[in-house]
Order: C-alpha cells, then sequence, then structure tokens
C-alpha cells in the first residue's frame, strides 16, 4: 500500500455499473517529508475519507476485494485514514 | 484508475477471440493541467467512449472483469467518461 | 494492452511444462512513431505473429487466461497483430 | 519479491476490517549495497519483523494470500525476515 | 516475463510457510547486450537454475501459479534458463 493525500475528486455520469454510488476520489502519493511521488490516481473510497487527510492506498487485484463483490472493475480503493506514522 | 484522453484506435483482424466484437482504443494518460505523462495504452472500450473525450481507465485483472467472461485476456478498460474533475 | 514490435525469440530447453511447444517472442514497445520505449519482454505468442509484426500485448493475470488453462505461469502473450493504428 | 529495511510504521484507526490487529510497517527497497531505491511501501508485517531488519516483500495479488482469507485488501506483505545474502 | 542472470541468493530462517524448501535466488534484469538494467529481484528457483545462468522469469499472480499450491505468496518465479536468444 502506500500513503497519499487526498488532493479532488471525480465526476463521471457514463461509467461501470460497479462504480455507481462510490466516491472517485484523486490520490496523490507523498513521502513522510510531504512531497508529492508520481502521478495522481483514482482510487475509489471506503472509508470515508476527505480532501486534505493522508490515506492508504491498495492497488491491483486487492482493491477489487475491498467493495462487496469479486468482480469488481476497480484497480485502487482507499483502505485507511493515516493518523500518523513514523519513520526514521 | 488513472484519467487519459483518447486519442487514436487501433485495428486487428487476427486476435483473440476475447477481443472480437471490441472496440480497441488508444489512450494518454494525462495529468489536470492536461500535459501528458507516460506511454500510450490499448484499452478496450465498456463505455461508448470516443475520440477526444476524458476517460477512467482500469487496469490489470480489475479490467478482466469488465466484460461479460472472468478468463478475459484484457489488461486495460475504459470503465466511465469522465465529465469534470476537481483537483486543488 | 501495449503495442510492440516482434525483434527476436528466445529457446529454453529446461523450462516450466506450462511452456512446452509454446513460442517465446522478444517484444519491443513502440509508440506510433516507431521509437522504442522501455526495456524487451518475453511474451508467449497466441496469434501466430512473426517477427517483425506490430503486436498488442497483454501482462500480468489476464495472459494466465490466454491459454487453455487458467494456472498458468504465463506473465506475457501476444493476443492480436496489429493491421493499423490512427493516432492524432 | 524485493528486499527491503523497515524504517517505521503507521497508525491508523479507521481502516479497512481486513487490516484490524495487523502490524503496517513502513519498508525502503534497498540493493546489497544498502543504498534506498525507489519510494516507501507500507507492508503489512506476518513473520514478527521489527525495525531496522531486512525483510522479504511479496507484491500484488500474492500478498493477498499471506493472511488467513484469500479476499484480503492487502497489496504488499512481509513474508521474511533476510539472514544474509550473497551477492557477486 | 524478462531474461535475467542469477547473481546471488538470500537466506532466510523466519520466512512464510510457503517459502520453506525453496531457493531463494536474486536475479538481475539484463538486455540482449548483457547490460543491467533495473534493480535486482528475489525469485524463487523452479526449474534447478543456478548462479550465472540466464534465466527466465515470470512477475505477479502467474508466479504463484508455478508451484503445487494457488494460494502461495510468491510474486517471482524463474520458470526457465535460457539456452541461446536471438534479437535483431
Amino acid at each position: 500500500m502506500y500513503i497519499g493525500i487526498v488532493v479532488g475528486s471525480v465526476v463521471a455520469t457514463r461509467k461501470s455499473d460497479e462504480l455507481v454510488g462510490k466516491k472517485l476520489l484523486i490520490v496523490q502519493k507523498v513521502n513522510p517529508k510531504d512531497e508529492s511521488l508520481g502521478t495522481l490516481e483514482v482510487a475509489v473510497d471506503s472509508v470515508g475519507a476527505g480532501k486534505g487527510e493522508y490515506v492508504l492506498v491498495t492497488q491491483g487485484e486487492p482493491a477489487m476485494y475491498v467493495f462487496e463483490t469479486s468482480t469488481s472493475c476497480i484497480d485502487a480503493a482507499i483502505i485507511g485514514i493515516v493518523d500518523s506514522m513514523e519513520v526514521s
């Protein structure tokens, strides 16, 4: 998983049925010094994350299993809100 | 998922049965400032996307589940058309 | 999927049973201007591709499903021969 | 798998049920000369790893199978503690 | 799959049960000119590969299926020994 910050959201009317009713958030991966890393990703929220929060993002097939169905087309999901991290 | 813009299409007569009848679109990943990121990808359309549209692309195993069969060889699929995005 | 050009082949006598009888081709990813991108990949052919041809390559778990068995160790497969592409 | 060193940990109160009771460690990939490579990753510990230890990390779907359930949302797991490595 | 050269090995006493009795080899990806590419990877051997040999490595979920169980935590496996390759 990686740690990112929620920086925005996406509106899509025409989309896969699997995405209906789900919040599509835009996440920026960051390092512990809060520097941006890589490019933005659209992740589906599963924990009630909001803009500006630090979140834990899972990618690939594991992201499929975050929601009720195991045949989801979702390849990135927010699975935690980071309260604190300690790195040395 | 990432946000990209549809920039073209591919014609392939000899191909996997799974691809028959499906639209193979070429997608360029972009950032919110509309700058191109990385290399082009060929994604299978599932939402009626057309050239010039901003789309949501899923990759890897989750892309397999976009279509009727769960044993697809598809590793990238367009699963949404982006109406708007808000990033700060 | 990505578009590549078949640039060579690999001979391996000692190998997984899953690979026996299959053609192991070396593919170079290219962009529409025919410039090479990234490093070479060994992909298993499923459509009768030959050297010099432009092909469509799928990667990861979806590549497992290209062949008869769903428990294959194959992580890259050629699933189409590109007749033409149109990019703008 | 890659070899990394455990450099920290993450606290997340609001998170997927799958993560409850699991140790979320921050891992830095390193090369045999102990130089840092790439960005940090959050991996779930399965072997009792602690800070400063060299560990073996698996990624993607294989990480899902490290724990009791096969429908986990975990995409990175520590599956070994490196006693020694020999590279030439 | 990619082609690499076996450059070393890893000893890990404390590890996932899935890894017990398996040879953990360190592989360096190379190109046909024998130049090193990217970072080292730890791959589980399935074909009796030894140090200095050119091997074929599969990654991700397909690597899980190289061994007897389909619930393996292995994300990289050596599935062939390269006798020769021809690239132009």
